[in-house]
């Protein structure tokens, strides 16, 4: 069912029933690093360069969450997924083996929002059983891609973030079609009651090395579309989280908010802000990548609105939309940002 | 309603109301040349640089299909568009003024079914009254993305294709939200009545040079996939019209699918050899890019699908997953392909 301008409220909110983090080394020495499904001890994951893998992580991502919800991959209907890679390089070649259909996605961090929100719009509309929704990013990818060659051991700005190397994936079906335990139910990870898309928002902001402010009115724009559509406020949810804001992100994003009348103080969370420790771990305005948001969401998110320790959450994956070329010609770096409402089902579902 | 293993056929079809196509100049001296809706003569379209000519191509084409579906903006519940460039630039910076909420897509020169796909699902749904589904390319921003630098005069292979200039879009409505004319329907171009997804097929072709042989492997799986989903064969359309093949994929294409008993001889067309004059324009292999297969559609295959010269064709855009980091460290060049059934609407719809 459509609410207000950009959101839908689902009138068989698919569940997730199975999730997977497959996260790196760095990650994995980070605060969630005891939550993540897998941590992989090397880089290169064992492949010949580091785009290979990338494609490794979304595979292996994939590959456990289909299994975790007891399916094998013949059993999905479409794959929705996407990376940072120029011509999603690392969602092309991962996602080969699976033979799922595929529909790709560019969202830039926020393509997880993007990835979960298309799936559950599948799965709502009946056009499928199960679907996957995934996103992966990887530091050395990343740099490559956006940045300097690792090897020039480039300084970093300290408004800039660490692009996070993993891969969440997230396996969301309606209640029909959802294995059952033997003798128990298999009890789903949480309902996407609703969404609320957003669009691409340009404040002016020039610097890419501080992707936070970029973005952060993108998410400001699609919380408060939000709780316009489905005439909520902040009081609403037990947990605001966006993607990758980060340190001087989140300042903007609250002020922003504060300025229309929303106090979310208390209760905005940064996936960014809580993968990494920045004081240990170097890593500047915090976690950043599809990969940041994707692997927060199923290694800590989705099980404590699982325990029911948050019962609804707004999830707003952030993406910054640049590529060295548009930077280099003088462009601004827009920003968009999509929104997941995230609940905790009750016993007797 | 779900169909076989990859394809959906529509409950309440969405129609296509309006389409507009934006060509650059070489498309406009092509064979199609007069049915383009607008000819831009010079390149930079006024821009600074290509990939702001190529965002402008889009700008023009959603608001010129927005104004031949008598609507603002404002009106299109979401867009769903791509392009071929890192990090969808064309698409990011081309739709920011639209202020409409955006599904980000990459799906190469597949593109454009796949928006069509998705947009046809979310109105069908009942998630939008009406959608609006894009895709471009540009000549000048395709080879500085994955060729030479055009100053350099390289000189291309016989089996490469010339990436068009373009860009195609059209609008996706239910029948309720449909404008109607004084006094008179406004007749819709085309009905939408069916999907099916492709996935990645990879068999290992490596020349990027040869778009064509790598992404045939793609267009027959998605219409063989078809023919079994939809217990259809060929004998069912009146046209089956690839994106790009050129006429080294088209080769291919036909050879497979006569292996498994299926004669497309007279009625398989592809936007690539339509679009331009071979021997006359020096385009080799035929034409590619996303804004290929759109401005074809657009321009030449929607017309004669609502003047009933063809009552049912299946579109089916055709994409090649590589890029050149891909292709420098020796990858393969995989192919995805989406197909969309468009069917003539009779009088007194």
């Amino acid at each position: 069912m459509q609410k207000g301008k950009a959101s839908i409220a689902f009138d068989h909110p698919p569940y997730i029933t199975a999730a997977s983090s497959v996260a790196g080394k760095k990650e994995g020495e980070g605060p969630l690093g005891a939550l993540f499904d897998l941590v992989e001890q090397e880089d290169m994951l064992g492949e010949k360069n580091w785009e290979a893998a990338e494609s490794r992580l979304q595979k292996e991502a994939a590959e456990l969450a289909i299994q975790k919800a007891g399916r094998k991959a013949g059993e999905i209907r479409y794959l929705f997924a996407g990376d940072l890679l120029a011509q999603l390089i690392a969602t092309s070649f991962g996602s080969i083996s699976l033979e799922i259909p595929l529909f790709g996605l560019y969202g830039a961090c926020s393509t997880m929002g993007e990835a979960m929100s298309l799936a559950a719009m599948a799965v709502d509309a009946g056009y499928g059983d199960r679907c996957l929704a995934m996103a992966s990013s990887h530091f050395a990818t990343a740099e490559k891609q956006f940045r300097f060659p690792l090897g020039y051991g480039n300084q970093r700005a300290l408004s800039a973030a660490w692009t996070a190397t993993g891969a969440g994936a997230v396996v969301i079906e309606g209640k029909d079609g959802i294995k059952r335990g033997k003798g128990e139910e298999l009890k789903p990870l949480a309902r996407i009651s609703g969404i609320t898309t957003g669009r691409v928002v340009d404040f002016g902001v020039k610097d890419s090395s501080n992707m936070g402010a970029a973005m952060a009115p993108a998410a400001f724009h699609t919380i408060w579309q939000h709780f316009q559509d489905f005439e909520r406020d902040e009081k609403d949810y037990d947990k605001i989280i966006t993607g990758d804001l980060g340190i001087v992100g989140q300042t903007i994003l609250l002020d922003l908010l504060h300025k229309e009348g929303y106090d979310l103080a208390g209760i905005h969370m940064d996936c960014g802000l809580e993968l990494f420790d920045r004081e240990n771990q170097d890593t500047h305005a915090g976690g950043s990548g599809c990969g940041c948001s994707a692997i927060t969401l199923c290694a800590y998110i989705l099980p404590k609105i699982q325990d029911g320790t948050w019962k609804r959450v707004l999830f707003i994956p952030t993406g910054s939309l640049h590529s060295t070329v548009s930077y280099n010609e003088g462009q601004s770096v827009p920003g968009i940002a999509h929104g997941v409402v995230l609940e905790h089902i009750e016993e007797g579902w």
